[in-house]
């Protein structure tokens, strides 16, 4: 059983977007050398999140971000008297910072369809670290 | 250590609705051998996702179906200019397609109420998949 | 490659509430010797889950706990016909048991704000049980 730990850095350039950042962890597993087993991914920072989603239409991510935001409102918590992104911290905690995704013939096994989006909901950041543990043989 | 992997396929036969995979899953901790360590299920498709929930009354997996759709309402996202379906994108990733769970004594270690459920939000499908991988002792 | 297996218990004494669980997990990371690898975090329960939130103000938990109530309200489910808990069940799906968190230099690689929560939604519960996997070198 080999593993393998790195990090994914990444910037953000708006307020609250999803940041596709599957060919970076998809080069990872590769220079890893695993051919089976499971790559773990786990975004820090309270309001950030990691998502699975669609990875055609660039909307998607948008809808997102909106519908959460329709869901979770700015403005109304009582942490927001504290520090004014209440809404960013309880988003965060529902969608969730860990992810992991198997690993079959030396490559992240997602479908067509998925991608793996890192979900940033109080930016813009000049830097975003995702830790990423990849154990298999 | 050991590393079992292996796939658990299914259909769908509703738009919308919670599949019961336990006993899949339970059947293959078992094949594996494994005492302790973990079971990763994955589930592949970016309109399906994996929830652990009650296991006794059938009717809470209407209610989950229900819930998300008052949540996330059909029909009102940017990505539904291309796709019917942004509702069902929006709510695999917010449910999320990964959930990693104990085994313990040679079992899925769930507690009694808890199950395994796949989670079709664009159905029906004739053919679903869960990447299982089994990593312990 | 190591495996440690452990359980943290606690009591809950609210009906709905997050509990801090942070440092009984660092302290098992700790005890297991293990410097580099994945510490899986698993709740028992139907009506329980497991949150990465914000550390700092306690306030946090309580509008965690008051938007899923808004979100997913009390008594208007089928199962509350049999149990008068369906709002829990679904909250507890959605929110999920499991989160992988990485292990770096021998602690739980969060992030300043960021800490483990134990969510009851249906307290309060004499006990309490979260499965701890540790897997690495």
């Amino acid at each position: 059983m080999r593993l393998v730990t790195n990090t994914i850095t990444l910037a953000t350039n708006r307020e609250r977007q999803l940041v596709d950042v599957t060919q970076q962890a998809q080069q990872l597993v590769r220079q890893s050398g695993v051919q089976n087993g499971v790559c773990s991914l786990y975004a820090h920072g309270a309001t950030a999140a990691l998502m699975i989603q669609e990875n055609d239409d660039p909307n998607i991510g948008e809808d997102v971000v909106n519908c959460l935001d329709q869901l979770v409102p700015k403005g109304v918590w009582l942490h927001d008297r504290i520090d004014g992104n209440g809404a960013s911290h309880i988003q965060a905690g529902i969608v969730g910072p860990s992810e992991t995704i198997p690993i079959r013939e030396g490559k992240l096994d997602l479908s067509t369809w998925q991608n793996v989006f890192f979900c940033e909901f109080d930016g813009p950041r000049a830097r975003r670290t995702i830790a990423v543990t990849i154990l298999g043989d």
